[in-house]
């Protein structure tokens, strides 16, 4: 059912995570709002008995329309379109159990979108939430979605982006030790992330963006005296950036940092290393609810940025705990496709 | 004007900070509220002629009350006593300025309430922001409260917490580079701080308070994969505090932890570094108003534990781009005030 106002938006395709998370449920009721299909065409990419059976999450009405081949698709609200790669055995299926069957599902599917994306037969993808235990577990060494997309596309310099509200949170680092992480802060590569993050913001419809670059040791080191790397490595970076028309700053005492990119004053911030940018990150998105005893709002946007192709996706896992319970909350999830659409949209354009 | 009601509140001695900051301004719109007067018996330790300055901040009514000792104080709502070390030329006063002047006036009020906290003559002591740059200039060598509070009380094992709402955060270390900070995270000193933290909640009333450690790598080290603290110090640390009876728990990844306890799932955190436990009580406790471009509400509580004497204090500094405007807020120095009273009124209590 291709129309031609259907043409002009970008194909989404959104893989389903691990098939014994809130992955698949999140997929579906995302795809239960209408806006979505007016924003883009969208598409899972998993095992098409796995969405079946979470369709009662969503609209219990909703068709399935599985498919091998994305010119199948219908890309119309109410019958979800299922790239179906048939990996997953329902009756083996447990909910909230690592596996090496729904780790290799979760994983195909991935591989299969970034697939698609370099043929360039979607025009963005969307991933939701594996378990990198069960990823390991059937055969596939890898940390998680990051790593396998560099790994597919042959990509070396990436980073990861986190997006929520005002926050724009790049890593210069990520799943290292904190030890290591220090290592890794240096000129050539906060210069790299400092770049890829303005390009980005410029992608979100942000003109000439003020960056804000953080320090790496506490009141950024105070004139040196607890430590020199905000003078010997992450100083000349924002002025080679500023070289380059970059309206970057810093380095800003990590503390004050996020307390001011929350409040608008920065579009974009540089986090030296993972939990730098990932605590201000989660308090703010992350929402616990005592009496229920779990984490109730899980919002947030992740995008892998210096790649071929766009990726965005959830931040939260697979909550193994309150999988197939129909409690989980898709609003990451329509976040990420948002971020997606936006970001396709852009890509054309010269920024 | 001591009555028998006013000799059953502890006496809380309050320095004015640094003289060219908002201290002074604070100090005076604190004790414009009456209801202080019904938790203890303030008392302004600093210069008189700062002091009278800027009542006009507060109630241009108020008289000031100059005293050299204590037994002097009136202790009423309306007047403020003011321990007067006349050590500031108001000719020579000027706001936002680093000075040695304003730098030994703020230091010798910390002094001086020091010493009349160890001799018993106060109860309790507050701290208003004092200027680090202007102290050293004066000749004084100490990067902050702490160390001074440490020095003259002759301490060695101490921490900072930081309080606001659900969230307190004791720190493992504070003002040390981030490779400096890994190195001190040992079982001894962690060990250390959770009961010092511990202590401190039965103190403010929580009941057999559950305390969160925070990792120190990203994840808590993933198990193993990104560090390995967690195991060979974090652990241990939490095992024998649980075998002190203390309910400890973790090492929980620290992007987690203070959203969890945010949300009330922890009374307490244990934050391996500075910035670890800075980030996300700044982030909940200064807001960035963008309009007037400058931080707004600016809350939260910073107090010293192990010490033999009690001191809270803002946890803001001196704020010279506002001072002498009289639009900075009172709220952090109130509730600085409210923490320090609890603490007096359960000092003598068996926790």
């Amino acid at each position: 059912m291709y129309t031609f106002e259907n043409e002009l938006k970008p194909i989404i395709g959104i893989t389903m995570g691990d098939p014994a998370g809130i992955g698949p449920e999140i997929s579906v009721k995302a795809l239960n709002n209408s806006y979505i299909y007016d924003l883009c065409r969208p598409l899972i990419i998993g095992d098409a008995s796995v969405i079946s059976a979470n369709v009662k999450f969503g609209n219990p009405t909703f068709k399935i329309n599985r498919i091998d081949d994305v010119s199948q698709s219908q890309f119309s609200f109410g019958t979800i379109d299922v790239f179906d790669l048939a990996n997953v055995n329902m009756q083996e299926l447990e909910h909230g159990r690592v596996s090496a069957m729904a780790g290799n599902a979760a994983f195909e599917a991935v591989k299969k979108v970034i697939e698609l994306a370099l043929d360039r037969q979607v025009d963005a993808t969307v991933t939701g939430p594996i378990n990198k235990e069960s990823i390991n577990l059937a055969g596939h060494q890898f940390s998680g979605h990051t790593e396998i997309y560099a790994y597919f596309t042959s990509t070396e310099k990436y980073a990861m982006l986190l997006v929520l509200e005002n926050l724009r949170v790049i890593h210069v680092s990520t799943h290292v030790s904190l030890r290591q992480s220090c290592d890794l802060v240096k000129t050539d590569r906060i210069l790299e992330v400092i770049q890829l993050l303005d390009h980005a913001c410029r992608q979100f419809g942000v003109d000439n963006p003020k960056i804000g670059v953080a320090g790496l040791n506490p009141h950024a080191g105070d004139g040196g005296l607890f430590g020199n790397e905000e003078e010997t490595e992450i100083r000349p970076a924002i002025i080679k950036a500023n070289e380059l028309g970059i309206l970057a700053e810093g380095p800003v005492p990590a503390d004050t940092l996020f307390s001011k990119a929350k409040g608008g004053f920065y579009d974009g911030c540089v986090a030296m290393f993972h939990d730098q940018g990932h605590i201000p990150f989660k308090l703010e998105g992350f929402i616990w609810d005592e009496e229920n005893d779990r984490m109730e709002s899980v919002q947030g946007v992740n995008i892998t940025l210096g790649l071929p192709i766009i990726r965005s996706s959830v931040d939260h896992g697979t909550a193994f705990e309150i999988a197939g319970k129909g409690v989980a909350s898709a609003d990451a999830l329509l976040l990420a496709i948002e971020y997606a659409v936006k970001m396709a949209q852009n890509k054309s354009k010269k920024i």
